[in-house]
């Protein structure tokens, strides 16, 4: 189904801005300024080289109105399309210079998400049919953290926190320096607001009772086996969220869904996923 | 040979701090603030959990220094080493807070510009011996070039353009609207000053016998096979530097390599590298 | 009990630059330069002129060290502190320049939030013993949030939502665009990720039967008369999180809190706070 | 009379995207993005709740035409108006999606302003036929001064100094560190240049005649009774402009002013004035 | 006499560091980086080739500590100084990296600075004894007035405004506009506060009087003749501060200060002031 | 013939902005604000009061429409164009008030950019049919040097390196620490990627020899007479660019240019050319 977002999340025009100064400098774009000449006008279109998720499309083509406000765009898919090779998402129209200076800035920043988009999509695929939903990570590229998370929804997974601001996640580091799971709980609950979410890592079933003990919010089931997993789920009967993380990998989610957790998390889908192959085709 | 240069770009600091933004934005880390005491202290290593080349380990430490000045680090490893799974990288001594609160911003990034060298370190690997270079090229993360391209160098490679604004390189777009390769070339040496190089890219040897009439630095050679390489090599007989690109993998770089091109480009380095996996274990 | 918590939230010291940028602009402080010899150093004291609860000292007096490194503070209160007038609040020393130019920038920030935390402390006290705390809302100065936030806590209250982004609240002007209370709740839950809470705003019963039927976690109970509080209290029966608002003023929170609420939001004590009076006096 | 002068000050712009990031962050409105189908746009009327001064429209209403272009907006009174309860400040039109997005940051800043403005009024209207004119101070919020001294104006007041840049004022801790007032004055004169007006806060009549004989511009009677304002108006028989300020109330003011003093200044009009009540109302 | 002011104006560090953004984007300093092993150190002087006043010491110098804190800096002469050629002014230690880096956005600054400031001293040198002052102007480098206006006081010249935004000076312009010079006067009267100082441009001796006749602060004679000007110093007696201006040399200057008239500001002394030949020598 | 290039380098709506604020701060024009009536309109010519060469009309008339997009702007001249005194550059109409306020920042800059590109033409012109070509160096004003650099090439003259970042110059001072010029560069050539240009200062024919074995790109000849550098030119015959540099001025240009060197570099064109007089009249 379409998706009901923006596209362009907070923040993202000032990082295009950046982006296109990483590649013009001072200087700016001295081949073109040497080679075309002042006033040359070009049309190009976006082609897909692979199959894959489209995401990034109004973002990273936002770079060539940034450039040139006379650069026309047309996109031919929607954000969040399941491409072939050889589709186009866009055809644009306008100064050379223009496109030529922004060819490269946009590309990187599309290929990169819609690579996300993509992986993205091959693990909600895998879960397909089971009740599980694919979540992402904070194991995502400085800078980048809410282009990419958008990428994910398109992929049809869910966000996870955004940042360590909007939700408590209480891990073995924080347990080690406080004390027992239940107690950490209560802390946490006594003293932040009530829209707070609290989640508590957990890797044996004693911690898990604990954790139910103390009223959580969600359990994080960290590298739990299948047969744990689902003694967790057990467990756990309904009374907060059940989430698995921990070295799952396309060939491994499916075993992981099937054990009843309600969200699998995954953090290759973001920090490893390779581009997918995308270029702007003059004409 | 140990690198002479300096390890932190210029501009990473405003990185980590946008970066650190991305995750504490204005509530900051309310996990830690609800759950640890305050004034506790921790001792932290940051440990590899696979074999590659580290990259990136001064500017992601300067996380921990950025959010908390009394945080001492001593780095184990040189930036550009080559590592086993298990190797610590560097101690961490300080407030709890700070090094929770900048764990997964480090990370993010140490493991990133990581697996970049370590990618690079395979390509460079496969090329031993044969005379050629590797370069990255400008397929980079946006925001993060001038890292990913320090990276590169921490691998063994060497780097190409760092953006539009430092070097004439003249492609297959410029061409299609100015003409003939010569006519390219000679527009551009009448107009740049005398310290800017002019490479342009060429797909058969007519083509580069225009380019080598017209005087030029380098050729990109592009997505031509090895035996076409080879004629092109012969062709240019030391008179440029010859670069192959497109198309290139680890399993077919080094035939490219033993045509006896000077430089090999590859964007997968930059672009598809998985991340390294490195983790900070508290004690 | 002393609260475990940073005092300058993410972004503090970007605000206190822009402010001192406020008063300073490119000619600086053109009365010392011209009256007070260079060199000159002083001492001074950070001096409460009414009755009130301490918030943002560490964040104050970060202005001066901003402006000279060679500023000595010592704090006489912790953050939090009720006060009575004439209480020494911290001693300053340093060259007579810093402490003069950051003076009314200090000033202006620590008597803005300690009045935030003064009126919060009021509230409170109020509420006291009957279960109910006290939050805060979003609606706050431009720019000030986080600190305004800080300052509420410091004064004993609890944190709403921080913006639009950490939690979803479903308004009326939602509603009128969205149809029914249940749809709405169903179709946020359908979209969000795990780890955000949701709430809904209520005027009735039937609509609050509604969202209890569809699993909200919280719902705001907006201007209800405490007999209309004390039935939605009784339908809610520990389903999920009561939060009343709306026109509720010091003389009239005890009675919406004895209603059995369990959150009362209050719009004013970041709003409408008078500032607290506190001066610096030299010597 | 009509102002004539531009409604949104320099730097306006870039304290609402400040203001505007506070609330969305990287995630934005999570709630209309889960619960408002993409494309729905909505009226909204900007409606006065009580009576006062209204300032900052212009201001406030870019907040909606930063988020999204095309939201129309009509204004129905004019900046600085005096208006009752229950007034139609502007109409609004546009994609929903900008209305609520932007709602709570345009009347954050909106009733603020609104609230100084109303302040200033009253005291504008208290010292009405004295010939006395209220002044702002420098005890503004951080970050927000040129428009709270906008604000002033439009409640009929007139700005002191913006900063420590633009005017000398020698004050009591600049005395305690160079000796006496005709000293201050004279060196001051000697360094200033030819447009910078120099005052120089007295507490008696021999420091006021000290100040009188080294030609300063501006004397600042420091928590003067009126009997002691009227004899240090006499004194000074129009030589230079007189000004009152310290701890004035609405209910002194009137006294104050009818000692014949140009000017009262008050701090309170900014740093303590509460918000006026002014809502978005759909439809 | 020595100068009682702070030598680095706010917003002087942002300055440097674009500076250095300029020299170094993101590749920084390539030839060190390849040429010099890391670790090397060195010492440098920095040298005056040739006479003039010192200006801007202490912001140029910033440069080398904002690139590595690591370096040592020993002054050997006052800002403002009056140097002959062949004068050290500085001793540096340090990294050699650091030095080499720094060395180019140093210099620019200091050269330049202080070439307006020899510019100022020739200026003031030419009107010693006629009890005229010279002042700047508006006409100053974008993005460095307040450091340029800095190297005219340390010339021995005043500042006149620092912007539109300091006091009134209404000039042909707006007369157009506006009508008479005493209808203006009167207005801006009305309308500002009582620290803003106002002055008028008059052409003619009628002007003049009218401008008198509304209470100005100050005159600027725009082009006047020095016979013209001995009249309008005359007719103004006293009543108001008279400045020359327009198309004042070195070799006329000391003819238009002894009319009388109480300053004379000069456009030339920033925006064609040439730099001083400084230079950093190794050892 | 006309320059084929973008007339306003990336980074330049930033420095505008900078420079807007730098005079209107955060009160802005108050003399327009208090005496021009708000609505009025006005028209005005940039017109030049001297002859020159005409740089950086694009960007400086932008400051207009930055303040105001309801400006319209005719440009009479193009971009380095070479006019006489009484030149109509460009014909401005709009508010006044946009008008009035941009007026100074436009021309600072317009006056500064055309007095380098004037500066440089009469150096292009004195080396005409020499063979030789014009170039700049590192020594601009800071903040300033992409629009210098602009400036430059429009007055006929070409670009040296950008920055520390774009090519390597390896001077006397790198020399002193590394040894010998052939070593350096070999040391150089072995670190740099393959688009980058290697330079080397040389003062003595001896050290030139080591440089061209060593293979570099071109050689600086500091400071040699017209007899040193025709024997330079003969040993180098054509195996590098020749440059020279140092202490070059307009009387001894043309015989430096008559040695044969290829590129004469100048650094007073951008740090002491004299602004163009050019102003705003209104009508």
């Amino acid at each position: 189904s379409e998706p009901d977002m923006g596209f362009i999340p907070p923040g993202t025009v000032d990082l295009l801005r950046r982006a296109l100064a990483e590649d013009l400098a001072a200087a700016g774009d001295i081949t073109t300024d040497a080679v075309v000449p002042a006033g040359v006008r070009m049309q190009a279109t976006l082609m897909t080289r692979e199959q894959g998720t489209v995401a990034g499309l109004e973002a990273s083509l936002r770079v060539f109105t940034l450039l040139d406000t006379d650069v026309t765009i047309t996109t031919r898919v929607d954000e969040g399309a399941a491409v072939q090779a050889g589709t186009a998402l866009a055809s644009l129209e306008g100064p050379a210079a223009a496109l030529l200076a922004g060819e490269r800035t946009s590309l990187n920043l599309l290929c990169h998400l819609s690579g996300i988009a993509t992986a993205t999509t091959a693990a909600v695929a895998a879960v397909e049919g089971t009740g599980a939903t694919v979540a992402d990570t904070r194991k995502t590229t400085p800078g980048l953290r809410a282009l990419e998370k958008m990428a994910v929804r398109l992929g049809g997974g869910r966000n996870h926190r955004f940042g360590l601001y909007d939700a408590v996640l209480i891990k073995d580091n924080h347990l080690a320096l406080v004390g027992t799971v239940g107690a950490a709980v209560r802390r946490a609950r006594d003293r932040v607001g009530h829209m707070v979410k609290i989640e508590v890592e957990v890797e044996t079933l004693d911690a898990l009772q604990e954790a139910l003990d103390a009223g959580v919010d969600a359990v994080l089931l960290d590298n739990m086996s299948p047969p744990l997993l689902r003694e967790a789920v057990r467990l756990v009967d309904g009374r907060c969220v059940t989430e698995s993380s921990g070295s799952i990998t396309l060939d491994t989610i499916r075993a992981v869904a099937r054990t009843g957790v309600d969200v699998v998390s995954l953090g290759w889908i973001t920090h490893s996923a390779p581009a997918l192959d995308i270029a702007l085709d003059a004409g």
